[in-house]
């Protein structure tokens, strides 16, 4: 891994040094997830060819899948018009992308001014993740 | 359209009362860009059936091909697990998503620690927006 690399300049982190990565299945077209990264995530991604990221709210480097198995295998990196958004085209393991057992993090709809939950839990999370552990 | 409405309350918007929006065509599956939404142009998205976003760049409400022509019909309005991502089903006007003039704002895939341009630019910018007018 080398996080010197000129490509990472190119992307126009934010205040926090942080960019929004979009991870899309490749074989659904489906939208999974949308997750952040920050330059030693984006690094680590591009040398291992499994997805990274940055978790705000646990403020640490992150593999996806670490806990639970359900990595993401990146096909190809794409970064948009103006550098500052990422795309993720991605094999997701064990077909669940969400920490909530849903396929992918999209499942509510609005519908009539309300959220509604239209996609099934496909595993409950306690079968994932072990009663207590981090997810 | 009202902005009060509490479907509005359950979206986490960010410090800067924003939340980043994708979206993607309907018909392709193809994620077209990535823009920001504050609770105005979330309202307004919903009550027209047209995609509008918050500019950042230029601080001001935008609807999505006001200039160009190139409208977003939202086909669904969907929100992520930890309610801080949102996605939009699209039908994209024209064929075109990104001001460059490509057909979506994800034109570029990293290749051997490079990005480079992978998709063609449809129509130029110039024959889009006129020449000297606001894009």
């Amino acid at each position: 891994m080398d996080a010197t690399q000129s490509y990472l300049d190119e992307i126009r982190w934010n205040a926090d040094g942080l960019v929004p990565a979009i991870a899309q299945e490749a074989t659904t077209g489906r939208v999974l997830t949308l997750a952040w990264m920050n330059r030693e995530a984006m690094a680590r991604t591009q040398a291992s060819g499994f997805a990274h990221y940055w978790s705000r709210s646990r403020r640490k480097l992150w593999k996806k899948g670490e806990s639970s198995g359900h990595v993401q295998a990146v096909r190809e990196i794409r970064l948009d018009c103006d550098q500052d958004a990422v795309l993720l085209v991605v094999d997701q393991a064990g077909g669940i992308a969400c920490h909530t057992g849903h396929a992918r993090c999209f499942f509510r709809r609005l519908d009539q001014g309300q959220w509604r939950d239209v996609e099934p839990v496909m595993k409950p999370p306690e079968a994932i993740y072990g009663e207590g552990q981090p997810r």
